[in-house]
């Protein structure tokens, strides 16, 4: 039976060659360049798929919650680094962790410092989170002195043992081309490691270095000045990706199939079953406009070539309405499945909680 | 114990009273306008708000698909329309739902009427789905020969009885004030109504007119020329409600208790637990910016007033940035919640998958 008989409403289809291919690529570019690979699993959030990390050699993740942490610490996995600013509200969780794994946390403050000293009684280490040109949140990379203070106060702290610096380089997600994203990704590197210059000469140890986004470490080679990558969305990539030729249409790992629930040819449009529930609402820019996918070909077994000019041009709450060519919409027909590739795929993950294998079998995830 | 201290991580709160007052409001216009009440319940798709739906009168629902119909159906519900272009690959659920309850669908083609009465074996009622100007689906109001083509293809349907003309009138979202969204309404009703003559003069019998949207339907009182209003949203309401006027302050039913975990007051700005995966993606035109959400103060109990240019100003999937006036920010600290009123409440409550009462209890929804 074709896995398309089996699909009755929006279905996350994953291509599992391809994700495997996508992590052994990026396990062999990071051991190329001899930094460590702790892939973000936030995007896919998912044990099975964790197992395949685990066969290319991967031992050390990061999350970007407690709740992560702790459902892939109940699969096994024993070194964590929780990617997000303490949560003083999840402290018992957080000692708890600690207790049974080896655990890194961000902190950017020194009150977040003190907190976490007096609430947990295992140790942990930490990362100084650093802004390094994204301006989401951490200290800011050209003030060195806040980054000593911090650090020293880190040095006073009983459970917290200062590991290094870290960012998330997320500016690399407006890159033009991906020789601008390895631009960013060098600059911020370069930022960090200035910074790390300033901790060494105050006398500080062992600074590690850790960065961490699709874009540039899927555009760079050269991660000589980096201690640790921590890319996410590469395990699937998505249009966002594909825009910034961060990769190629054969490297996507997921599609939304939709069925097609109305036509209207006048106007150049179909409508599917499948809107901002499942692929949430966020967007890229894509031949001079806002668009929520690109749609992708139907085969036999899963989804094929982009379909040119074909996108996702608006979502209401289960409802896509997409533009397409006429030659595409010419042979149409009511629930036929139309393929989306997301904007963002991390998001359409979480939206849709769960894969459906082009071999037919479900691929569960965390749940909320 | 107040409501905060059992919060730990981003929590959609909801206040039972303001839920109450909304669903008690509009069914009151409804019957005072007497035009027959259906509500959207895919904005709380909560068995248990639906009991305080049940408690003002209501009987007759609208859900947005079939798996939504199925958990309400089980829950005791046994009129419902799924307001939703025909999913051809759902049809065995359809008719199974049909030979159960009272179901009405929506149609807007002959192909959708033919797969539908090949497929069922059980009586359903129809409405043509009419584009009233919105631009998402359905025939336009203004092509009254292809409705009439369709109605006629029904009535030599065995199982399916055309009971009318039904239409989502969107474009009062994009509405400045009340009394634009109040002329929408008006509009879309006269072109349904102007649609139903041509129908009654074809020999038609019986032609109801379905409407239905939480600005048009909250900002109007005039029911005369419909039989029947659809409002979902105005169970909650949000930012986008408040807007367009369709709402006041404390009508607002639900906001997102976002622990504090880092503040940059050097920039006007706080970084919370509560992102795009809360939040959803999308946004409103606040104060001449594209926001995610507004910001209400905490009080002991829950949420107060609005924080005046309070703001969701970013999101990535974990992270809310919040800017804040510096006197608001100014007695923060970590760990502190902040309450954000979403910009769409349907997308955030589907994000969360139940609610916290403000008396402590959880409340559960329909899971995916």
């Amino acid at each position: 039976m074709p896995i398309s008989d089996s699909i009755h409403k929006p279905t996350l289809l994953l291509d599992e060659t391809v994700v495997r291919r996508n992590i052994q690529r990026m396990a062999g570019k990071a051991l190329a360049g001899r930094t460590r690979f702790r892939p973000h699993f936030k995007t896919h959030q998912s044990l099975e798929i964790a197992g395949w990390f685990r066969q290319a050699g991967v031992n050390q993740i990061t999350v970007s919650s407690v709740d992560m942490a702790a459902y892939f610490a109940a699969g096994g996995w024993d070194d964590i680094t929780i990617a997000f600013s303490v949560n003083p509200r999840q402290l018992a969780e957080i000692d708890s962790l600690a207790s049974s794994i080896h655990l890194e946390l961000l902190v950017e403050s020194a009150e977040a410092v003190d907190l976490l000293d007096r609430g947990l009684r295992h140790r942990v280490d930490a990362w100084i989170k650093v802004d390094a040109g994204a301006g989401r949140t951490g200290l800011a990379w050209n003030k060195p002195e806040q980054v000593l203070k911090l650090a020293e106060t880190l040095r006073q702290a009983n459970h917290l043992r200062l590991k290094g610096l870290l960012t998330h380089a997320g500016n690399t997600y407006s890159a033009p081309d991906p020789q601008a994203a390895a631009g960013l990704f060098a600059v911020s590197a370069a930022r960090m490691n200035r910074l790390r210059q300033s901790l060494l000469a105050a006398g500080f140890e062992d600074i590690q270095v850790s960065v961490g986004d699709t874009p540039g470490c899927s555009s760079t080679t050269d991660f000589a000045t980096v201690n640790e990558i921590r890319p996410g969305n590469f395990v699937f990539y998505d249009a966002q990706q594909l825009k910034i030729g961060s990769c190629q249409p054969a490297d996507l790992g997921v599609a939304l199939a939709c069925p097609l629930v109305a036509l209207h040819p006048e106007r150049g449009e179909a409508v599917v079953y499948g809107g901002a529930i499942h692929l949430s609402k966020d967007t890229l820019e894509w031949e001079g406009e806002r668009v929520y996918g690109l749609i992708a070909e139907a085969t036999a077994d899963g989804w094929g070539s982009l379909i040119p000019s074909g996108v996702v041009a608006r979502v209401s709450q289960e409802h896509g309405i997409l533009r397409l060519p006429p030659a595409a919409l010419a042979h149409l027909k009511l629930g036929d499945l139309l393929y989306v590739i997301p904007a963002h795929s991390c998001l359409t993950a979480q939206c849709l909680g769960r894969y459906l294998s082009l071999d037919g079998h479900w691929i569960e995830m965390m749940r909320a």
